[in-house]
């Protein structure tokens, strides 16, 4: 049976400020990418975020970030290898802390904004972050937005790598994803063809009607977006009509 | 045979900022307390002193302290039990995946400056840290500076906990320390015999000569003191001349 | 004429988070408390408040708060009356440099949260931070939120004191402020009968149905009430009938 | 008379956290470059380095950092040059409101670290910060680390700009300054050689032992470098002996 996890960025909310809505996404998927405290997030925050998660069920990625609160981890920084990899490792044990609490651990880790596009971007960047988890984890599973960095995570034969697909975004016929300045709903008809076509046949179309490769095993929702309630509803009704499974990471690898 | 503990705080060096001498003081002591990066420390000074620790075969602990790095963590703050607890189990993952890359764990707790007096003045602030703590790892031991602290954690049967003396400051007759405004060089004879008195007879001299009982089996020393080396040479010689142990703190539990 | 000013915590954004509704309230009060980045707000943020505020020609003061993000500046913290001192005069002068840009200068200071909480308590925090803003600018006006900061103000010769009411919480018979837990909608008439009671006679009644003295010149309206803006327009249409002028804080001293 | 002025960066303590030998330092220097809490400092330091530069009749600069205090204000960062202006501002009026308690005014701004770089590589950046600085205060002088920067600034009629030259460390043939790995001494007779050099014909040798222009009319020294009071002594002797004139930068433009 065709089988897929769906993932969200989660626990973005930070002292007394709110973002996201953590309480209605996560009924609908199946892997949490939590911020660590460094772009976003903070103890408290993770603790109830991976509570939240926990009770759903939903597998627990760290979803590490730059240590750049006033910039939301989004402006690339001159940091080295070892920098980026040490920051991973870092937000990465925090998680594990608030993990053990329910006597789970952390499935994956998905890196934030501008450390990803530093790891795509920079092998060495990239191999140091992987080296990074391999010595915390060897169970951890990677979760490559880019192909670039799934190239390289493939390489490590203890480290799981899965790559992810992008529903409420469009793509370019070179796999890049289209962002947009202001994010409009996305009409969940579209997303949930899109779902399946990925899922069943690991392609999707992109936006000049051409057919391209996306060999996602998890399926990415943007869980700010206007109507990503809406969008997560549409894609388990179609997921239920088209015998598709939804399953955690680590459950596909 | 009588054994006894010496733990020192480490890795309180931030980014381009140097503190202490962590490279001379760590063949001395048996026990790092490593900064978790609220009050001092940051990932890379974390991944490096969990090194240095390693080579000479130290037990790791992490010294959580209050986000306040202006002040460094020496400002008490109207935080919830709550928050204090979450702030110890960030700070302890993340040590622990630093740990993990020697194959190590993590063996102890002891909270800094202004997050240990308020553990101290508070019960529910200590208790809810003991139980974020347990929920991490009932393996852990708990080191307490302070009576009120060591009380509350022997309540809980699953974590050991160990009182530890100071012998670079003065008691008072109450068992509280004396700390200097400005640090002055010790003698290191009279340091000497302080860790043998409280090894041996678990009890010291106080400042108006009466002797109070001190039951420590860790003894700390101020890495940062004008000739901690020497009272440290000093106290290495005297405790082989009088046949007491030096070990690790989960050596002694 | 009687005259009186509204003031409002504004600028509370940070980064990519976004705290409360400025955009809609400026339009109707007098004098704007800008945070200045360290309990919220950062430059960009200020920058855009300043311009927001000098659009709608209210007054601009700093509302500066403690070192602490993940409190919202809302926790006590034992820093000493100089420490606070610098951090006002530090964010007051940040403000200072974003009001130039509109040949504008900061009209007033109004702590904020545990700061204002600390100021009422230790007489030697509130002269710290009173000769602080004397020794940038004697021409400031002091907000006070509470009796003891307000009457430390006036032995100031040079700087003038204002005390605030407010309108949208309830009073006890003692003058202190009734904080609800959660933030409930409230009645438009009620909060426009306060503001005119005190506006013109100086006094409210309290929850208990006695009259207290509430002798302020400025009323605090919470920006991020669930119906603030409900509120700001009954209190507008109501000084308008009675002939109550809105005044900035700079015209009423 | 030939004149020129020598500034050092200051001020970059944190907390409890020492750098540099600000007072040793202080009674050699003219221009003091005072870091403005970002990438270093903190209120209290910042407060203490105006005092202290005030008493030896320094002239006050702001040295801004970008928000990296983990990274010292040295990893470019993504950011707009908006954002870079705003941070520029927020620093710089921070200095201000302490400098104002000296019944003194900021003398100049010279980015730091980073921060300089990004201005260097990108024009749009650098206008960015110029405009702000006008925005401030028109009187301000820009002391310029770099050719590319010094051009922009000169063409913004109202900002005085000036040239710095280094004499601690070597130039390359094409300007470009060699940073060493590690922080050896410096010969004494050679750092006083070039700043006569600078001062006296605007040229200096670069290590191949060609003949480069250098138009600076300050001189900027590290003070944190092993023998830098040694230099400073040895320069202040050189000065004296050729009658070249020791000036602040507000004195030469």
């Amino acid at each position: 049976m065709t089988a897929i996890d769906i993932n969200c960025d989660m626990g973005e909310s930070f002292g007394n400020w709110t973002m996201g809505r953590d309480g209605e996404v996560m009924p609908y998927i199946t892997s949490a990418n939590i911020a660590g405290g460094y772009h976003a997030g903070d103890p408290h925050v993770m603790r109830e975020t991976v509570e939240l998660a926990a009770e759903h069920d939903v597998g627990i990625g760290i979803h590490p970030g730059l240590p750049d609160k006033m910039g939301f981890g989004r402006r690339t920084m001159d940091a080295t290898p070892e920098e980026v990899r040490d920051y991973v490792v870092y937000q990465l044990g925090a998680l594990l802390a608030f993990a053990k609490r329910h006597g789970a651990s952390v499935q994956h880790v998905k890196p934030h904004g501008a450390m990803y596009s530093m790891l795509s971007e920079s092998e060495a960047h990239c191999r140091a972050v992987m080296e990074g988890i391999l010595e915390v984890d060897p169970d951890l599973i990677y979760l490559a937005t880019d192909m670039n960095i799934y190239e390289v995570a493939q390489e490590y034969d203890e480290l799981d790598a899965v790559f992810e697909g992008y529903v409420d975004l469009d793509y370019n016929p070179d796999r890049t994803l289209i962002v947009e300045k202001s994010v409009e709903p996305k009409d969940p008809e579209l997303v949930a063809d899109r779902v399946v076509s990925i899922a069943s046949r690991g392609e999707v179309e992109a936006v000049d009607g051409t057919t391209i490769d996306v060999p996602a095993s998890s399926i990415c929702i943007h869980g700010d977006g206007p109507n990503a309630v809406e969008l997560l509803e549409s894609i388990h009704e179609r997921l239920e009509a088209e015998e598709i499974e939804l399953a955690r990471l680590d459950e596909l690898v």
